[in-house]
């Protein structure tokens, strides 16, 4: 019998269960969203034409008796595509073959995406590359394209070969369940699902400057960072556009909206083998394509799609492993926007920060430190009687100072522990560069969750 | 009343003290130390001639009503000294004091070190560099030296000034009692702990080959890494021989030890606002003072005072806030060291990894995973067909082979488990790159701890 002095497990548990902490590797069916994230799952959206999607069911885990594991994005015409990866050295297979087809293609006449969660078929050698391939083909032999057409993403455990026949034999029915509806583009973010709690699908409407009277349509799913045993791992994304937009553009516009939204979130710091994030533009919404970086056009679109990977990428920190809060870092009168991005990181990858915001403890001599010992900054960028750090609260009150020009203020504990107690918080950093015409005014932003209990017992104790 | 769903704060607690990890602001009481911790506690020890030290309460933190809080470390005649301080853009007061004093002495004529816990004395502004300056003074005051002869370091909260005058007109006091004896070093090395559970010091004795028949002795303290509310801060040490030394040839002594001690261990990766660790030669012992880097003497004290930093760092580690593990990562066949180092340091801090550890599970995905994503390695070091993983158990039963040049093993889960049960764990990295002569063969060694539920409550709930 258990003493009073240890909660046996099966009340951590139940514990874990009340905080909707309980992670399966398939998304949960719908009752099973925590109450929380509710409100992050759209009920309808705007999706671009020509675009039809299905997820399917696989069993790509043997214990995934219903939910779907498959998803497919397709597009009726060819597309221009591009995509960003991991930039881990241990590269899975289907990163690889995709690498490959973009290149081999450079980025021309893309029409889908295949997507199986369940094994990330990454560690799995040569017959792994054959997996990842075989599943790109199989798409192109049943969306009638004559190679090289599909690009291909996994997500789950490492070092398992995937049960491709299966995964084969399923091609054929998520070929013909492609659909436009909302329905399909839910059950398809799901399919990605692994330790998700819920799906994560946005979609919006957009003008361009050229063709001010044409409405475009915008529309991305994404699936959560974190891994947990035996290594559910990865972070993927695709987003589609019914804008025209030529491969050499596309590319561009993607690296340089990844650089701030996917690339400047933190759940543990850890990268995995399989993160990508690719972009289709079909242009079937029509008018002129966007082919150079200096046009009005891809401005424009440069923010739209900037915005919504923000947005989309957000929703990973909102469903971070354990999370119990939603972090805001924004460093500003940085000298350059790296050196920004280096401190914001620093601050977002920081336990000790990260344990201090799960406790709800202003505890900005934490911030400080990391501040202090971010390495690869330009040189001036940080100087302690410069720096200012400050709470900014979520519902528009005046900021609470903790740190001016180096000089600790006297904190009302009260109110920090106030502004603490809410969901959403915002850490400013000033180093002071700007205001006092020495540096530039650069702006980093970085989004993060806390470390919590669970996210202990989601990476720790999922065997016991 | 606590739903059975929800574990009881007091039941918490209750639990942590069963464990071991309630943590005090203090080293606490003999009757406390955590009954696995005792072995690591000398009850003996040999210790350098002509030091004398002392453990005195001051009650920094108000709280504190009999705990020794001020510790003494001193040399009879003038010393060499040598220290490395950290590389944290806030540098706390005290390091600011120290270094300026070891620059104008050029670390010579060093007679003490005096430490306060309970108050880091870190971003303080003008204030603090005065306290600490006053600090130093006082000692130096009180032990007949004209002026700076004393070094000083603090640990404990940042942003708050020192109680100067409780600490000043308690070091007539520390003067007075220094001693020679065990107990005596015993009480200090409990004066510098903060959230320690147990007090680390560590003595031994050595020859030099210029004079194979005098022995020398060399005696140690640390306190541990890792921070708590409201940021107790830091990693302090203090290394005392009777070895003749001269400062240059002292500095590149240390230099070169922490390089492979301090500097090799990590508990959560930051990197706090004072950690100092100082060392102070005597020469009390005689015999011709090392005054070259290409003498045979140099190199064996180079190796002996590596080894010595190791093992007194490697209490820090046994020590980590919450840990339950102690694990050697271990990179073999690597080009340079400090690629080696690279690696070692992102698998010793990486979330995955050490919350797998803390589930005894062996999960080499995450180990792969972060060698993957190091950053700033040598090109040509981690080439996946070359890279294996195994466990070593501390038996000394055969490794446990998890991934052989890029290939997953079958692993006997059961024998991983078994291995894993054990509180010490080495994990082996071969690079491949010595083996195959196409690198060096160089090794580079990191030691850390696991990431726990108590790491958490400790850091986040303390409050609470």
């Amino acid at each position: 019998m258990a003493s009073p002095a240890q909660p046996t497990a099966a009340m951590a548990t139940l514990a874990r269960m009340a905080k909707g902490q309980v992670r399966c590797y398939s998304a949960p069916v719908d009752a099973a969203f925590p109450a929380s994230k509710r409100k992050y799952i759209p009920t309808s959206g705007t999706y671009p034409k020509g675009f039809t999607v299905s997820g399917t069911h696989v069993g790509v885990k043997a214990t995934n008796t219903k939910f779907p594991d498959l998803a497919l994005i397709s597009s009726e015409t060819p597309c221009s595509a591009a995509a960003v990866f991991t930039t881990n050295k241990f590269q899975a297979a289907p990163v690889q073959v995709s690498k490959r087809i973009l290149d081999s293609t450079q980025g021309q006449g893309i029409r889908s995406v295949v997507i199986n969660s369940g094994c990330a078929n990454a560690v799995t050698g040569k017959g792994g590359l054959e997996d990842a391939t075989s599943m790109a083909t199989k798409v192109d032999e049943h969306t009638g394209v004559s190679e090289s057409g599909t690009l291909v993403m996994s997500t789950g455990v490492i070092g398992q070969r995937l049960p491709i026949s299966k995964i084969l034999s399923k091609i054929p029915d998520a070929t013909q369940s492609l659909s436009s509806t909302h329905d399909a583009w839910l059950t398809t973010a799901r399919a990605i699902c692994t330790t998700d709690t819920f799906p994560k699908l946005l979609s919006r409407t957009f003008t361009l400057p050229s063709s001010p009277g044409r409405t475009y349509s915008l529309a991305g799913m994404t699936k959560g960072a974190g891994m947990i045993h035996p290594n559910m791992a990865t972070l993927l994304g695709v987003i589609a556009t019914d804008a025209p937009i030529v491969p050499s553009a596309l590319q561009s516009l993607l690296k340089s909206a990844i650089s701030r939204s996917f690339n400047a979130i933190s759940i543990d710091g850890d990268t995995s083998t399989n993160d990508t994030v690719a972009i289709l533009a079909n242009g079937a919404a029509g008018g002129a394509p966007i082919n150079s970086t200096q046009s009005n056009d891809y401005a424009v679109m440069q923010e739209i799609l900037t915005s919504f990977t923000q947005s989309l990428s957000q929703l990973v920190v909102r469903d971070g492993e354990g999370a119990t809060k939603f972090v805001t870092v924004r460093i500003q009168n940085s000298p350059d926007f790296e050196s920004a991005q280096l401190i914001a990181s620093t601050i977002a990858r920081s336990p000790l920060v990260k344990t201090a915001l799960y406790g709800r403890d202003a505890n900005w001599g934490r911030i400080l430190c990391a501040i202090g010992y971010t390495q690869g900054v330009a040189p001036g960028t940080v100087v302690p009687e410069r720096t200012s750090v400050s709470f900014k609260p979520v519902d528009g009150s005046p900021v609470l100072k903790l740190l001016v020009n180096g000089e600790p203020e006297q904190v009302d504990e009260q109110r920090a522990a106030t502004i603490l107690q809410e969901e959403d918080l915002e850490i400013v950093v000033d180093l002071g560069g700007g205001e006092k015409g020495e540096l530039g005014g650069e702006e980093g932003v970085y989004w993060f969750c806390d470390f919590s209990h669970e996210y202990v017992t989601i990476n720790g104790d999922y065997r016991t």
